[in-house]
C-alpha cells in the first residue's frame, strides 16, 4: 500500500529519526484496519506479567496461549502487539512477519508489596532485533520516586533503539507520594506525564483518558488562566494531544479495566472526537470471548476511522493553534 | 533415539530459539528413563550452598563427595543433574557426556541474616559452556524486594546464554513482604510465580506444589468468578501448566523438604494427573540412601511414565480450553 | 495480509533463523505485485557504481535521481529495491516503509584496471539497521583470485546479519582464469556459483540465467552420465533451484545487458516455467522510459503469476526428485 | 547409555581439556551403531561446496536435499554429521539433537584455477554454538604455499573452540610443489600430515589410507633403517595411528572417490584391522541410492565392530611399542 | 629450597620484568639436577613437526607418545620440557605441576618445498597460561626474507607473554640468501643472532655451537682488529654469552643432530668451559634408548656442575670485563 498524505504528515513530525526508525513508524501506521488513516489500535497483553495468569486469562482461558493474542491480532486488523519477551518468543517465530510487534522491555508485577512501582528491565534492544519486533515499550511512573533510575534507564535503551531504527513507545503512568489517587488520572498530571514522555524523546505515548479533575494548585491556575476547555472527555483528549508536542507526537490512550462495551465505545468516542491518535485495548479485548473481542475491536477501529471523515469540522470548533497542526 | 511425536510437540514451542538450544532442551527430553516421553526428573544439589553441608549431607554422609551426585543421577535414570559450580567442577571431566548438566548460576545461602532473600550470581554462561552444561538454572523470588535486579540480571545472562545455544530454567519462589508464609505456596502465587519465570523468557520452569490457598484479594476473586478448579494438587498442578503459556512452557515441581516416600509419591501422582512435566527431586533423593533414593526415583519416573498411558481420559476431565493444548 | 501457504512453506526452510530474519523475509515475499506467491522481483540499481553514470543513467536520464528508482520500485509492484549506501541514504528517509530495502554492502568499479574481480566492502549491517533495511546484499565471484577473502568478508557479514534479524543476499558471478567467458554462464558454473552461495548461508542467491554450455570437464561428465536435462533455459533454471537445496533456499536471476522486451519477456517466461523464484531486474528496467519500465516489469510479473496456475502439470514434467520438494 | 571402558581410555587422552570438550567427544563416541565401541563412522557432505552440485548429487538427486543427509546420518547410525554452513543451517533446527553435527569451518571449491589449494573460513565458532555442533572442522594442505596461513587461522579457531567446550577435527591433505601426485597419498606423506594436525592441537585427524610409496628421501631412509612394516594397508593404517601421538588421538580414515562396494569393504577391513578408529565415508555413502547406502555403511560399521572382538590377537601381531597402548 | 645467590644474581639481570615472569624464570632454574646452579638443560621435542614423526621417533619408537617425553625430561632431572601445543595438550594435565613446561608457539614443517623457512605461528600465549606453561619458546630466522614478520609477531607475543609472567625462549638461527651454508654457524653469525634474539627482549636464548668461520667481511676486520678468542669451542661460547648482554641473559646451545656420546660430551665441556648457560638437548636425548638417554643427560648435568667448581681459574683465563660479571 503506498503511503497517504497522514502518513507522510506524521512521518515529517519524526524527521530527525533515522529512516530505520521511520520505516518501522511506517509499518505501525500502514498495518491493519486503520492503515494509512494515522490511527492506531494495538493489542498490549502485558496484564499476566503485571496482574497475575488468573485474573488476566480465566475470564477467557483461551488467553493463557500467546498464540492467541498473536492471533487476535492479526484477525482483529490491529496495528500492532505489543508483550513481553516470554510472549513474544513464543510465537515470534510462528507469526513471523504478521504483525508489527513491540517488545515490552520494562515490567512489574504485583506479587511484590512497594511503596512506589518500579518496573524491572526484563529485556533488550538485541531480543527486539532477533524477535523482529518494530520497537520497544517502556513504561515510566513520573512523581514516583524511582522516577529518575526509569528515566536514565530509559535513556540507554532509547539512543540504543533509535541507533538500530527501532520505534520507541512510552507508557507514562503518574504515581507517587505528591500525587492523590484521584490525581493519577487529573487532567493536569496526564497531561504532564504525557509531556515528560514526550520530552524524554519517546515516538509514541500512551496514557490514560484523563479526568476533568486538576491535581496541582499551580496547573490549575494555568488551566484556569488560559480558559483550557477540560469540560468533555474529547476536550481533555484535546489538550493531551496538544501536550505531546502540539499533536507531533502519536499519543494513545489505554482502556484501563475491563468494563462494558457501550462504555468502552463511548470513551473511544470521545477520545476520537477529541483527536486522539488511538487506542491501545488490552483486557477489553482479551478478557472478552473472541467473537466478542473481534466485535469491539472492529467499532472501535470503525470509530477512529469515521472522525476521520469530518475532520475540518472538528478543527473549526479545536483550539485554532492546534488543529492547524494534526 | 529418534525423536518421538511429543517430543517434537514440545520443541515446536520454542521455535524462536536457535538450533543449538534446541539441541540441548533435546537432550535434557531424550535422556534417562523418560527420555522421548516429554516428562522429565532432573536432581538438583544446592542445599549444601542453601543449608549448609551438615543439614544437606550428614543425613547421608555419601553426599558430602560430589561424585556420589553424579553418579545417583546417572544410574536413576534422571533427565539431568543441577547443581552450583563447585560441585560441577568437582566432576564434570569425570562424568563428562553422561549425564546432560545444569549450572545453577545463582545461588542464597543461610549464614546471613536478611530481610529479603537475594541470590548472588556465582557463576556464568562462559563456565556453563566450559563444563559442557546444557543449559543454567536461575532463582528469582518474585514478590521480594530484590526481585528487579533479579529479574534483569537474568535479562543479561538469557540473552547470552540463548545466543550460546544454551537452555534456560528458571527456579521461581514467590517471596517478601507482601506474601504470608502460607502464601508462598498458595494457588494463586505459584501459578502467578510460574507465569512470570514464563514471561522473563524461561525455557523451563521451576515451581514448588500449590496448595489449595488463594492469598491476593483481586486473584482470589478471579478464580471465584471463572471456577477455576483447584480441589486437588491434580487440580492445581494443571492449573499452574496452564499459566505456562497453556502448556507450552515446560514446569516442573520441586519435591520440597526431605519426608516419607509414601508423601512423596502421592504428591507426585497427583503431579502427574495434572499434566505436570516432572520433578526437580533433591533432599528427598540425596538425603535417603542409595537404594532407596533408587527405588524412590524409580517409582517417581514409574507414575509418570504411566500417567502417559491414559491422556486421553484424563484430558476429557481436564478444562476444555486447556486439554486441547497439550 | 494474512500469511499464505506457499510463503509458510518457504519460511519453514530457514527455521535455522531467528524470528527477526524470518520477520524480514516474510516482508520480502509479502510486497508487491507478487505478494504471497513466493515470487520475486527486486529493482537494483548499483550500476552507476559499477559501471560509472553515464553508462547507466544516460538512456533515462531520470535515473540519475536516487528517488527514481525508489518511485518506480514501489509504482512498479517490486518486492524490494537494492542499491548501495549512498542512493539508499538518498531516498530511504522520504520513503521510509513503502517498499523493502536491500543494502548492497559490497561493489566493485570499473575504473581500476584489476585481472580479477574484488568488490569493495563500502557499508555495514549496522548501515542497513539505521536505513531500514530488510537485508544486505553481497557479491561474490567464486572462481577468481580473491575468492576466499570475500568468502571470509561474507562469513563474518552474515554472522552479523543474522544475529540481528536481517536476510542476507548473494549475488554470485563466476569469473576467473579457470574460467573463459563463455564459462561464466555456462550451465555447470551457474549451478556451482548459486551453490556456493548456498553453502556459505545466504538465504537469497542471484546468478545469471546459464546457458547450455557446459564449461569443467568433470562436470560435463556428470552432467552426460545423470542425463541432466539443458536443453530449454526451463530445463536449466530448474537445474539450479534444485542446486540451491532443492529449491529450499529462494534463487532469482538478473536480467542481465540491457535488451529488447521480447527477449526479455521470453527469458523470463522459461526461468518461471523452470520454477525459479524471480527476476533481479536493473538495466533492463531504469535505462527504459518510466512508462515502459512500467509496463515491462508488469509483464514479468504477470508471467510469474500464470506459472503458479499450472505447477501440477509442471511439476510432473520436472524431475521426479525435485518435484516433490517445492 | 553408560560410558564404556574404551571411551573413559579415549577420553583420559585428553585429559588437558575441559569437560566441555570431552562432552562433546563423549557424544561423538556414544552416538549411533558404533557408541560404545571407541570406533567411528562419519558422513560428510562438503563434496557439494568442493566439486559442485552436480558432481556431487546427481548420481542420486535426492541429495541435493540438505535434508537427505541429516535422515541418512541418523538412520544408517553414524556417529555424526559434518557439513558447511549452509546445509547445516537448512536442517539443524529441524533436526536438533537427532544427530552429533560438525560444522565444516573452512572449504575450497574448483571453480578456481589455483596452484595450491586455500581454502576459506566461511564459518565461525559462534555459528557452531548456535547451530548445536558438537565441534568444527577444518581443513589443512601441509606442505602447500599457503600451510602457514592455514595453521595460523586454524591456531585461532581451535583456542576459541576449546575455551568453548568443542571438539577440533581436522582433515590433513599434503598436496604442494615438493610433494608428487603419488606422494600425497604416500606412506610417510599421510603420517606426516597426520601428525602435524596432531601437533596442532586436533582432537580427531581425518587422512586417507596410504599407500606403500615413500616420497622423501630422508624419511625413506628412516622407515628402511627403523624396518617400520608398511606391506599391507593395515600395516599401514597402524603406522599412522602410531603417528598421531602413539594412538592417543583419534584418526579417521576417508573412503576418497566412489567406488565399488567391495573395494570400499576390503578398504575399510584393512583400516579396522590396523587400527583405525574409524571412518569417514561421503560420495560412497550419499552418491548411493538410499538403501545401498543403508547397507554399506551397516557393513563398514559391523567391519569395525567385529575388529574389536580380536584385539588380543591383532595386538600380539602389532609392534609392541605401540600395542600396549592402544 | 631456598634461592642461591647465583640464581638471584641471573634475576636481577631481569628486574624490569613483573614478578610473574621472575617467577616462572625462578621455577626454570630451581627445577631438577642443576636447580639453583644458574644451568639448565631442557629437553625439546618439536622434531616431529619438523621432520615428521618417523624420522624423529622410528629410532626409539617409544617417543611416538607424548608421555614419554614429559616423563624422560622429569626422570632426568630437566629444567623444563618444550613441545608444541599438541604433545603438551596430550601430557599437560597428567604430568601437571612435574616439570616446567615451554609452549613452541611457532613451528615449520619440511613438507612444503620453501626457499626461505617460515614457521608458522601455531598456539598462543593464552594456550600457555591454559597448559601451565613457564613459558613460551619462539624461532626467528635472522637474515631470512620473513624475519620482519617473524619479528614483529615475536613482538607481539613477548609483549603479551610478560604482561602475563611468562618467559620468554627465542630459538636464533641465521639463514638466507646473504649467508652460505658455512656460515649459518659462523663465530660472527652467531653472535649477532644470539644478540638479536637479546635485542628483541628474548629472556633465554638458543643458538648452535660456533664454529670459527667468520662470515661477514666487514665482521671479520672488527674480531681481527679487537683480536677476539675464537680457537676453542670454549672460547666462541664465551664470545656468544658475551655477545649477549655480558651474560645478562641466559644463552643455552642446541645439540644438533644425534651424534655419538663422545662428540656430544666433548661439545658440552667446551661450551661449559665457556660459560654457557647450558644445553637443550632434542635427538641426542629422545632417539636414545631410555637408559642411554638418561644416562647421557646425567653425563651432560655432570659437566655443567663441575664448571662451577672452578670458576675462579675460568675468570681468570677470561676476560676481564666479562669475569666480573657472570
Amino acid at each position: 500500500m503506498p503511503s497517504t498524505d497522514r502518513v507522510k504528515q506524521i512521518l515529517s513530525h519524526y524527521a530527525s529519526e533515522n529512516p530505520g526508525t521511520l520505516t518501522n513508524l511506517y509499518r505501525l501506521l500502514n498495518t491493519g484496519t486503520l492503515a494509512g488513516t494515522g490511527k492506531l489500535v494495538i493489542l498490549p497483553v502485558d496484564q499476566g506479567f503485571e496482574h497475575g495468569p488468573a485474573r488476566s486469562f480465566a475470564p477467557n482461558p483461551e488467553g493463557y496461549d500467546p498464540d492467541y493474542h498473536f492471533q487476535l491480532a492479526i484477525d482483529s486488523g490491529c496495528n500492532a502487539y505489543a508483550a513481553p519477551l516470554g510472549p513474544l518468543e513464543a510465537g515470534a517465530a510462528k507469526f513471523a512477519g504478521q504483525i508489527p510487534l513491540l517488545l515490552k522491555v520494562n515490567n512489574s508485577d504485583s506479587l511484590a508489596k512497594v511503596d512506589a512501582p518500579c518496573s524491572a528491565i526484563t529485556s533488550s534492544v538485541e531480543d527486539a532485533l532477533r524477535l523482529g519486533c518494530v520497537g520497544i515499550g517502556y513504561t515510566i511512573y513520573p512523581g514516583s520516586g524511582a522516577r529518575n533510575r526509569q528515566f536514565e534507564d530509559l535513556r540507554e535503551l532509547t539512543l540504543e533503539a533509535k541507533r538500530k531504527g527501532l520505534v520507541v513507545v512510552v507508557w507514562s503512568y503518574a504515581r507517587g507520594a505528591g500525587i492523590s489517587k484521584e490525581g493519577e488520572t487529573a487532567m493536569d498530571v496526564i497531561a504532564y506525564s504525557a509531556h515528560i514522555a514526550a520530552q524524554l524523546g519517546a515516538h509514541i505515548i500512551k496514557v490514560k483518558p484523563p479526568t476533568a479533575h486538576l491535581e496541582q494548585g499551580e496547573a490549575k491556575k494555568a488551566y484556569e488562566k488560559a480558559g483550557i476547555k477540560i469540560d468533555t472527555l474529547a476536550d481533555r483528549a484535546r489538550h493531551v494531544v496538544q501536550s505531546c508536542f502540539a499533536g507531533k507526537r502519536i499519543v494513545i490512550f489505554s482502556g484501563g479495566e475491563a468494563k462494558g462495551t457501550d462504555a468502552v465505545l463511548d470513551e473511544v468516542r470521545e477520545l476520537a472526537k477529541g483527536g486522539g491518535f488511538g487506542s491501545i485495548m488490552g483486557r477489553n479485548a482479551f478478557q472478552r470471548s473472541r467473537p466478542d473481542a473481534l466485535k469491539l475491536l472492529a467499532d472501535v477501529m470503525a470509530i477512529y476511522k469515521s472522525a476521520l471523515r469530518q475532520p475540518r469540522l472538528q478543527r473549526q470548533r479545536g483550539q485554532k493553534a492546534v488543529s492547524t497542526r494534526w
